[in-house]
């Protein structure tokens, strides 16, 4: 797929090169450069600081996704001549250039993004706020340099894959396809396909993407296929059968042009009849509008009595994990006054998830940050980096840390501890540790009731493919408390730092002022 | 800029190829073939269905953005063999191809995408809901293979647009900046960043996209440079020093690490007396914490004391077009305090308005659609198509189209009337002109009122720069009534259809029914 993947087309090419940042990056780099301390060792942290609150319903919990693709992007990080020119063209208001050759010659060096080293939570992981999931270490100019590529790459993947894990996990077992390119963001929807498959859709419609990305796409057919057979006389009946000759073995026809029940469900039911005779099976309805509880438990009871009981009922419309839990209560409902059992229903529902997930919406933005905590100093001596700011909950973590995830008898995850990277996670029996930013709020782990402590903080490793990542989030997902996986008011996952750690920041900021 | 614009980094790279559509119109697009009528001439209209509602607030217009892109991607289009290849390789579940030859092959015609005809309005333009902003015609099978991608190039950007023009306007003069890269849709955020400097935005912080517009990007610098010097010793005072050095000539100062009026302030006055009495003028600080109104009128307050009443007080933090209009409101009260004068104040603003804009807050995505209105039939006659919804408000208007925007004695917008494109818009001394989907609700329109009758679908000329676009933008917002530029609950553009067109689409839906 390579020769695809790089195909360009247009004239307004999409590309993150190398200054696709800040230009304030670019400004403090040239500050340090000049200054003589941009080769000083830095530290930088990527964590985000909360879960999306989409207003009526919360997460408890985020999926982590962009790691990959920003490995990828610094590791083909190359300045060449045009870009040199373009910065060298900047001027300031009086005139003069924005960037000297100083700087502008440190930047062309050839080897100028070598000797960066990530560690990093892998990608598809649960991740909560405050933990550090990416970790950047390396010149200070360089390591600055990198920060909005690096929130760029992450903040929003992370949203969707976030999203669609709440999605999937609504549907409790029937498949979610993400169907979001036409009024998703431009060319970020690719970024945000990737995120959803990672979070657990089987699959997009988008075909390119689906293509870079290893997937089949899938799709079924729009309403103006039926308004074009209606227009030039044949109507639903004919844009059916047209559909099902073109496609046979894959056959979903959407019912919601004219009439759901009056006209679409029993045109299908012609067509199939007319597909079986022929030696294919049918593959599913689509319902697009109207009250989709009501029209699935009527639309499966005549597939059921058509003959057709194994046929898929593909749902759309504006779905997000609300109205798909409102959407199987409601059937568990219809069902039980049809006197139908509700589980078979349930189980041939596919869901075609568009806007409400490409958007997340209700919560358009991820609140990740990436933090200085750390940096030599003229002597060589690494010292912890402080930020006062005007809001307590915003004083970063100090420091090289290490984050342990620890594992209670059930095998549930229950605290993320953050600590320096030379501590053990539990020395004691009993462990005090620390709200990561309430000061004062404080809890004991005892180290008898922690069956598991798990490194989170990895070197990356690359080549995981999209099912290695859904897996992996998966995996996670099973091992939190339910309470904590709860669509509406979740129960807040335990995020922790050490007493060392703890003390480190209270020294600092009690020093910076 | 093209070496710029084309250099590719980062494996995953991110474009809007010819397969970038969603796998729904292949299907389409073969059935329409296999079945012999892929040929016959089809219209199809993009239009949106209503303005966002941000919640608390409501958008009376939209901007439209999107066309020159749309028109360099439809201009570009070359499926090639590694296109056809993963479209062949693609399986039903039974293990039969999903795309047969006879498609594929007149998929890879090298003329496919030629002689389709696009109609629209000009990007830049104010635009309102149900009026066609592109109309597309020509072989039903690739009308209809454009859909997804059409959408996904309109419908993100005029959702930008739209939202930097109502920031600009709440602005009242302050110059806005696009500061939304790090917490923005990955690669969509370029597409956003356009979208937003055709809403008015003056510049942007993301350097490869300001190249690629033509802009010279903005920037000041980070928290982090002043952490940086706080850790190596030197503190607050030494990382402004070290800015002013590196940029004298356009020394922003960012004041707000430790404490903004104690500290940030002060230094910044100090750095800001020695630059000058090196020859140099300061730029400006900013303020990106705390109650940025307060602190606004009181850094304005020392730096006017300090002899620097020229400088600008860049805001950033969560800004959008309430807050704008909060901090204006509020410096109004605050310098009325002060006994100081709050234009001068207002004048010196600057506001970074990142996450907000770029995500289009509140509402995150616009209901653009592309539908068919009509086709050829067997006889080679052109039939208006129709589509009956359960929801009569979504039912498309049928058939080739005009839009007039019709203006008043005052050169005011008042009216956007949409009538089939052979029709005269105003033959009447009084015009019946009906609603456009609220069967019933009409209006009489008297041709004395209209001073100006302005045709809106246009052949689309491309190679506008951005400033051009931005000042169709600024004209068009010039000629609305105020009600309709108002943030909350704006006034309802009137959006009418004339009544031949309402006939039609009324003997349409009795037909279909």
């Amino acid at each position: 797929m390579t020769s695809l993947a790089s195909a360009i087309t247009g004239r307004w090419v999409q590309t993150r090169g190398p200054l696709f940042t800040d230009m304030y990056e670019l400004a403090m780099a040239q500050v340090y450069v000049t200054q003589g301390i941009s080769e000083r060792a830095a530290q930088f942290d990527h964590f985000f600081r909360s879960t999306p609150d989409y207003g009526t319903h919360q997460a408890g919990y985020c999926v982590s996704a962009g790691l990959e693709p920003f490995m990828g992007w610094l590791g083909g990080l190359r300045i060449d001549d045009s870009h040199i020119e373009a910065l060298a063209a900047m001027t300031s208001p009086t005139g003069t250039p924005v960037f000297g050759t100083e700087f502008l010659d440190w930047l062309a060096a050839p080897d100028r993004f070598e000797g960066i080293e990530v560690r990093a939570i892998a990608e598809g992981r649960v991740v909560h706020p405050h933990i550090p999931i990416v970790t950047v270490t390396g010149p200070l100019a360089v390591c600055q340099l990198l920060e909005t590529s690096l929130l760029n790459h992450f903040n929003y993947p992370t949203l969707i894959a976030t999203k669609a894990a709440r999605v999937v996990r609504s549907a409790r077992g029937g498949r979610v396809l993400e169907f979001g390119m036409r009024r998703g963001p431009a060319t970020g929807v690719n970024e945000g396909i990737r995120g959803a498959l990672i979070g657990g859709c089987v699959s997009t419609s988008n075909v390119e993407a689906a293509i870079a990305l290893g997937r089949q796409p899938i799709g079924t057919h729009a309403h103006s296929l039926v308004q074009a057979y209606m227009a030039i006389g044949d109507g639903e009946l004919g844009a059916f059968r047209a559909m099902a000759q073109a496609a046979p073995d894959e056959c979903i026809l959407l019912v919601d042009t004219v009439d759901t029940l009056a006209s679409g469900v029993p045109n299908a039911i012609t067509v199939f009849d007319e597909l079986r005779a022929d030696g294919h099976e049918p593959v599913g309805v689509r319902l697009d509008s109207g009250d989709l509880a009501y029209l699935a438990v009527q639309t499966a009871k005549l597939l059921d009595a058509a003959g057709y009981p194994g046929v898929s009922i593909v749902l759309s419309s504006d779905l997000d994990e609300l109205n798909i839990w409102q959407i199987l209560t409601q059937i568990a409902d219809e069902a039980e006054r049809e006197g139908m059992d509700p589980n078979p229903i349930r189980q041939r529902l596919v869901y075609g998830v568009g806007t409400r997930l490409i958007t997340s919406h209700g919560s358009g933005a991820l609140n990740g940050v990436y933090k200085l905590v750390g940096i030599e100093d003229e002597h060589g001596e690494w010292t912890p980096a402080i930020k006062i700011s005007e809001d307590p909950g915003k004083i970063p973590l100090p420091g090289r840390k290490a984050v342990w995830r620890l594992y209670d008898h059930r095998d549930v995850a229950i605290v993320d501890l953050i600590g320096l990277s030379d501590e053990e996670p539990l020395p004691l029996d009993e462990n005090v540790v620390h709200h990561p930013n309430h000061s004062g709020v404080n809890q004991i782990i005892r180290r008898a009731d922690i069956a598991r402590v798990e490194p989170l903080l990895v070197t990356p490793e690359s080549g995981a493919s999209i099912d290695e990542l859904a897996a992996r989030c998966a995996t996670d997902l099973d091992h939190l408390d339910p309470g904590v996986r709860r669509l509406v008011n979740p129960h807040r996952y335990h995020v922790s730092i050490t007493d060392e750690l703890h003390k480190l920041r209270a020294d600092l900021v009690t020093r910076a002022k």
